[in-house]
């Protein structure tokens, strides 16, 4: 059995052996490798969903809550998607091999600059054990021996999984120890497996705060954390309105639960009045919270004073009409120092109003996590400034942040999104689990 | 003064700030920059050279020894070098804007991968001064700010070059904070630097393995380690043999306490006859110490045989006949599972008879250090098996190790090399010291 192995040292050493086989690899026995693994899924459905049903029994048994549940949860349907899945990342192109770079010197040394596989790539995650075949099978593709470490949760689902994906590698050409998972979830194995420096190439965190904090105080291993964003969507004062709010609420709640969702919205002075009463009513029909500065709440308190009159007129009830809704205004808080650095996941939104693009630049590089920010804009030098002076992973004119993924990028399925400068920023794909060597070929060339 | 801030935290947030208006600059206002550097360090020469005898009297004083002395000397010629090196660094392509990679997505948003530059990078380095202003101009150069800190020992040399650096810079158009200098040597200000994480980007060390180690203690700021490098020449059964020859001797010889240097020299059991004689003879020529392992000793030992019958016979003198020369078996030492592993730096091989490329492709995966591998061969498996199985930063064929080299490559200047996986492998360039981000353009999209 490959997948259970005595000692973390022992299980990430035999996926060291495993990794010098795979990174030599055709596509073609890797590609079959990834079809068997989504076949045995499917046939060993019930082995998953039984073991499976003994990590939600236990799960229940230990009132872990029903959004941990859902997410622990496997089905016939949600392995078909995991299989499915498996199938779209064999259909990829093969990062390993690719020439990034190359040219003949001056000498007449020919160099190639070559992607070429990483070697042994951990990943630790928590509850979904759909994360057991969707990295196992990216770190395959890209060359990679993969070790697991999911957490005691699902113990039972992910020790079937990962025991299936081996089999179906190795029954398919890949070495033994190209999929194993650590046996044990305690942070004992976490920090012997963060410390494999002779075996382990990169660790990669797939959770919440409490893992990368954990990981962090004791990795020796190089780690790619996947990113928070505090992402800011900033309507310019020649913004398309109608265009500008489309993004806002997409970006805010298309999935507010994510890493390239809004979490500030930032408005020029002098859009804002014509911008925000709309604005702020699709936020509130949205259901989202805004937590405003002085001046958007003035400018609100402005524009409900207004309704008010207005609706006493009897003569527009528009806004403030529906029976029941609480008008904008009523769903604005007070935003602290603390909003414009939160993170929300949830269906709240600080807002601000600014006085210029270079306000704006400033207070994503204060607050910002590095990971999407967005202009709605008409005036290029908006855009242009925009683009150049903000740090992030992704700068978007015109467009929601949500964007920010692997598959809608076009690199196919993704380990998560980097927000570090170094290696991978942005989403993490095939070629970001690869490094380079240089290949460099001559007659006998020394050097004068 | 720019150069020298209150502490070292200062220094680093106004090295960030500088940084973000460095990565706006266009690349005519930075080559200025570069030539401002080259001339101010002409036209100011008299200030280095005294503050240089300051640093060599005060080495004198200490005596710290003629190797040190000389790496810290400083005069007019060196001087001229060094301003000629920042021209070069000028007249290299500015990594800053390139696009990477860019494609247009089904969805009609058009998606850019940009080179942008990290930050802020900090260099941290022992005696040799003239690392002040070859790291500031290839930092300068890619658009970060640069946070120099030197060794006590180049003080005071330090001090005055990192101010005609940081003055000339901003006398040409760059801002405040773009050089600096972390005054103080001591292992206090290292750790402060070293966790600056909200203002510095990257640290390189350059220094020997005290100062890494120091670094690893308690960095929490990525660093990239430039390398060691126990590098490996395999002979291989069809090589050319006076090609491979020269290659050895070039690879340990032409320049051996750098870490390109070969170390370990592999020859095909079916080749050693023919080959070793006269190779142990070139390297006893070349004053190079040899470590075998026990089937060359056996091969050195019956060539010796050879020579001592013919000698004795008075038939042949080629070999070892040169009056006085020892004779090359006199110059084989007995080689331990510790040389292997080890990276001289000095005049030494070790050297070891071997049965194929793949039990080369072993060794060098349990002792090289990932720097650079040369296989000497007119066999194109071979060449490919070495080439796929060799995991090192740089992979030759029929060429000198000596090559790995930024300058070699052709990239330019280079500012170490690495042998981490991730980020920068093999030289770091102007491109290793930028990041990407990826700029998104779209007209109103949002994610369905």
């Amino acid at each position: 059995m490959a997948t259970i192995a005595t000692s973390v040292a022992d299980t990430c050493a035999a996926a060291k052996r495993a990794a010098r086989a795979l990174a030599q690899l055709d596509t073609a026995v890797k590609d079959g490798a990834l079809h068997a693994i989504a076949e045995a899924l499917l046939a060993r459905s019930d082995e998953v969903l039984a073991a499976n049903e003994l990590d939600m029994q236990a799960g229940r048994d230990a009132h872990i809550g029903d959004a941990l549940l859902d997410r622990l949860r496997l089905d016939e349907s949600r392995l078909a998607a995991i299989a499915a899945a498996v199938r779209q990342v064999a259909a990829l192109a093969d990062p390993v091999g690719e020439v990034i770079d190359g040219h003949r010197l001056l000498n007449g040394l020919d160099v190639r600059k070559v992607r070429v596989p990483l070697g042994v790539v951990a990943v630790v995650y928590e509850a979904r054990p759909n994360v057991t075949i969707d990295a196992a099978a990216l770190c395959l593709k890209s060359g990679n021996a993969i070790v697991l470490r999911g957490s005691s949760t699902a113990a039972h689902s992910n020790a079937v999984l990962a025991q299936i994906a081996s089999q179906a590698a190795v029954g398919a050409g890949l070495p033994e120890g190209a999929v194993s998972l650590v046996a044990g979830g305690g942070r004992e194995e976490l920090a012997e497996l963060a410390t494999q420096r002779d075996s382990v190439d990169l660790i990669i965190p797939r959770g919440g705060e409490g893992l990368k904090d954990a990981l962090q105080a004791v990795a020796t291993v190089p780690v790619i954390y996947a990113a928070s964003g505090n992402c800011h969507v900033y309507v310019d004062a020649s913004a398309d309105i109608e265009q500008a709010r489309a993004i806002v609420i997409n970006a805010k709640t298309q999935r507010p639960g994510v890493c390239n969702a809004a979490e500030t919205l930032l408005v020029h002075e002098r859009i804002a009045a014509a911008f925000l009463p709309t604005m702020l009513d699709a936020l509130a029909d949205a259901g989202v919270t805004v937590r405003a500065d002085e001046r958007t709440r003035a400018l609100a308190a402005s524009l409900w004073q207004d309704d008010s009159s207005r609706a006493a007129a009897g003569n527009d009830a528009t806004t403030a009409g529906a029976a029941g809704r609480r008008a904008p205004h009523q769903m604005i808080e007070d935003a602290t120092e603390r909003d414009w650095a939160t993170e929300y996941l949830a269906p709240i939104l600080a807002v601000a109003v600014v006085d210029c693009v270079e306000d704006v630049i400033e207070h994503i590089a204060r607050y910002g996590s590095g990971h999407s920010e967005a202009i709605v804009t008409r005036d290029t030098a908006a855009a242009r400034a925009f683009q150049l002076g903000v740090d992030a992973a992704c700068v978007y004119v015109n467009a929601s942040t949500r964007f920010t993924d692997g598959g809608e990028f076009g690199m196919g399925a993704e380990i998560g999104n980097s927000t570090q400068k170094l290696h991978a920023r942005g989403p993490i794909g095939l070629r970001e689990l690869c490094t380079f060597k240089y290949l460099i070929e001559g007659d006998g060339h020394v050097r004068a």
